[in-house]
């Protein structure tokens, strides 16, 4: 049923959000709805538009939506209940917030006229939300909640893309009078000016070592061809931030090298330059500070340069940038299609590594929250077919299963890899549940070494050196082991455990030929 | 090895930190570390009285530090890593706040020099925790660290109990200088003055209507044992809040009628009242609002009488109102012994809960957060051996397994039954490796209706009448059905799923006669 017989009449202020989100184009809620949700979820049948995905745990809502806005660049919807839900769900937004991504983040609340009883479930749902939103408003009438939607789609495809919060009062979504609002315009990231340009291009063509740090946009293609144009006519080399929101990569595609996560190599990678120009990304710092290690990990005498920020027009700074280095005739260099052969012997981080790039499809969707067991994983799909590979922007862990949910749900034609590491894989492990209640195209493989294996290595680097048998305890995750293969058949998405690297070859095209999710347990 | 011989050399924050909180009687800390907990976690070693428990996922962390709390009265401490691990532990944060039990909330953050870098982990911990914390400071330095916690623990042990949260930087824990300090005097509850005891006994001769509401320490078994008295010298009612913190029942103890978490049924309760006295509670509200319902459920004509507030000394006062009503020398009523009969036929709400009433045994803990399904097992509990009743006190889902597990931790020689729903056991199924790590001794009863009931019953309630396919698809757990007894044995608890009333008896049995966890699945 659509909303068309029906305008004349009263609405109440839940079906004119829900109408006014569709007609700005957000079109999927990904929600976990409590009591003061109700009318939002009966509303719901009002606007036909309008799909609602739920899922178990609010991580998994809010790390959908970070997934699904990075592959539309559009956002989702949000639907969490209250401060404790808007709670669960901060480590996603966090990572959403750190990845630049529009969401619309709904939280409801307390009737406004119950607010001041300080009922149970009561409590300060503004400080919570301010944390990891771009823009915060609370509705206040359903009069008002329409205007309150189209702008919170407005502020959350302010480039780069924002997190924007609505808190939406019990009273507010059942209350009559309401109409929907007409979409806002919808916001233009910003021109870079000449003089930038001309500045920047002077440096590159200096002959001084420089290298570009690409991150946001300009890991998408066109800014990679761009970037690969102006690096081979100026001799520069390419970097890319640490954890991009979305590499577009592969055959065929400029490859970039990314920034390690470990700022000893960072500095390696960064030695000698005398110029680093910085595209839709910022200077490199390190991800945690280490006893006597600095934190900015640019050298003295490497001078920083801005062609874009973030929420500048990335891609139209770089094609400037071509005809400003005089690069428009240079070729951009392609990545070679190169895949490593089908891997033999035991299960290992090298050989699933080996496995993906045997058989990574065209137009794969790869989420990587591998953590210590990932890195062989780019080096052998870097010839691959062209794929997207999606990264843990904000550090913060469970993001991988949630975002691949997203993912799917956004891109139903292609295949979706989720490389999760087994620690991570259970903050949010609920999102298995949604992935098989939607029938969505997953396939999680769990590189499980029973531990916390950063942590180990970390423990050493912040110089707990010689740990004793509580400190190692608090990292150890084999007593129990933890079965994936169990829990993902036990929230309904078939799953094997493959012994050896040939049945997880195996296991792994059949996962991805099969429609629907499947999990496939790696122990190492 | 314990500090002994170490006392003479220097020291690092994290060190000292931790001597301090064992030297302040908190000897157990929940934990879930990262990077910038390192130092914490290599410094456990060093303390040998500080037991630290690992759990997957925070929110087990702080719903566990909850339960614990409520079974002795003292904080644990928890871990978390900076703010999304801090979101992650904030819903059950929210459950302790209402609570109102003692937690040392610990949460790391980045070097102080580092914050400024913005490194994709950093974010704005203060405005987080201030949503849940009663206290809260940010360590500046390993020299103050030690005096920092053992202001926390005061703070947490501050009548009636509060989350006092303790952001700590990485350089703060890894720094050397500084030293344990000294437990600060343990706060002690507010003497009630007598001119209010003296007022509130005038109130109870009146011969007026009244009812004693009792919340908080007077839910325990001193506080029942004198309200039952006032209330039988008095002929006046006795009520107990909704959601109790720990309410001590069973055979011999006198009995109170929980007020229902329907407002409906809650105006019934308190129909007819003229006086109604507070007992370290407050005055009833609705939990939610509802259209044109109203949301303070005191009747127009109930004047309410406060005699004592959270952090008052509720013991000492009922006791001065025993003697200025001249109850001393009247009995209590004590609960008869009753159990009932072990039950037969099919497995639902109404047979598990027989089941539990036919078997539970003296001193076991029960964790109720079995929603809708856990209607008849109070009915059918009130006259077993005796045993403590903890509730779901700020109504955020997620909380039974955690307090349980904390619970268990806390009391080794009592049996734990949770009774937990299945919605709610999904926010924070990872609960169950930890018990399972610990070899804890809880059975968990996982009443599975797969569905949200509670919500298809909100959805009425709010007026949210003749819903369509949408709205009841979000309140639908049934595809795929959860299979718990698949997830439990993924996480290393035994489990089963009796298929009927008497299979589910001798399960329970068996489950609570045998160390170390269990999972029981009852499908309804």
């Amino acid at each position: 049923m659509t909303d068309a017989p029906m305008t004349q009449r009263s609405m109440n202020g839940a079906r004119a959000l829900i109408r006014t989100l569709v007609d700005s184009g957000v079109d999927v809620c990904f929600s976990n709805p409590g009591t003061s949700e109700m009318h939002f979820v009966a509303a719901l049948d009002d606007v036909a538009e309008m799909r609602a995905v739920l899922a178990l745990f609010e991580g998994v809502v809010t790390g959908a939506a970070d997934g699904y806005a990075r592959m539309t660049d559009r956002p989702a919807a949000t639907l969490l209940h209250l401060g404790p839900g808007l709670g669960n769900g901060i480590a996603n937004l966090h990572n959403a917030r750190r990845a630049r991504v529009p969401v619309v983040n709904i939280v409801g609340d307390q009737a406004t006229h119950h607010h001041n009883f300080d009922a149970p479930l009561t409590s300060d749902i503004d400080t919570l939300a301010r944390n990891v939103s771009g823009w915060l408003r609370t509705s206040t009438s359903p009069g008002g909640v329409a205007a309150d939607a189209a702008d919170a789609v407005a502020a959350a495809l302010t480039p780069p893309g924002h997190v924007a919060t609505l808190v939406l009062p019990a009273d507010v979504s059942w209350g009559e009078g309401a109409a929907p609002a007409a979409p806002r315009p919808t916001p233009k990231p910003s021109p870079v000016p000449t003089d930038i340009i001309d500045a920047v291009a002077k440096v590159l063509r200096s002959g001084e070592p420089t290298a570009l740090l690409l991150g946001g946009r300009a890991v998408r293609e066109a800014g990679l061809v761009a970037a690969s144009q102006i690096a081979n006519a100026c001799d520069a080399k390419l970097l890319a931030e640490t954890f991009p929101t979305r590499l577009e990569r592969g055959a065929g595609r400029p490859a970039v090298s990314r920034l390690s996560y470990l700022a000893e190599f960072t500095v390696a990678q960064l030695a000698g330059l005398r110029h680093l120009v910085i595209v839709d990304s910022k200077a490199p710092v390190s991800f945690f500070a280490y006893p006597d290690k600095p934190s900015y990990l640019v050298p003295d005498d490497c001078e920083v340069h801005m062609l874009c920020a973030p929420g500048d027009d990335t891609t139209d700074a770089l094609n400037q940038l071509v005809d400003a280095v005089g690069a428009a005739d240079t070729a951009p260099t392609p990545q070679p299609a190169l895949r490593p052969d089908r891997p033999t012997g035991p299960v290992n981080g090298e050989t699933v590594a080996a496995a993906l790039g045997a058989v990574l499809p065209e137009a794969a969707i790869v989420v990587d929250e591998s953590q210590t067991l990932g890195i062989w994983a780019s080096g052998a799909t870097a010839g691959a077919p062209r794929h997207d590979w999606l990264t843990l922007t904000g550090g913060s862990i469970g993001f991988g299963l949630p975002a691949a949910t997203g993912a799917a749900v956004a891109c139903p034609d292609r295949p979706v890899i989720c490389l999760e590491a087994d620690g991570s894989a259970m903050y949010t492990i609920q999102a298995l549940w949604t992935q098989a209640h939607e029938g969505l195209d997953v396939t999680t493989i769990i590189l499980n070494n029973r531990s916390y294996a950063i942590l180990n290595m970390e423990l050493a680097r912040v110089g707990a050196a010689d740990p004793g048998p509580k400190a190692l305890s608090m990292l150890d995750l084999s007593v129990p082991p933890i079965d994936f293969v169990a829990i993902a058949r036990g929230l309904g998405v078939p799953a094997v455990r493959p012994e050896s690297a040939e049945a997880f070859t195996v296991a792994l095209e059949r996962a991805i030929a099969e429609p629907g999710p499947h999990l496939i347990e790696a122990v190492i």
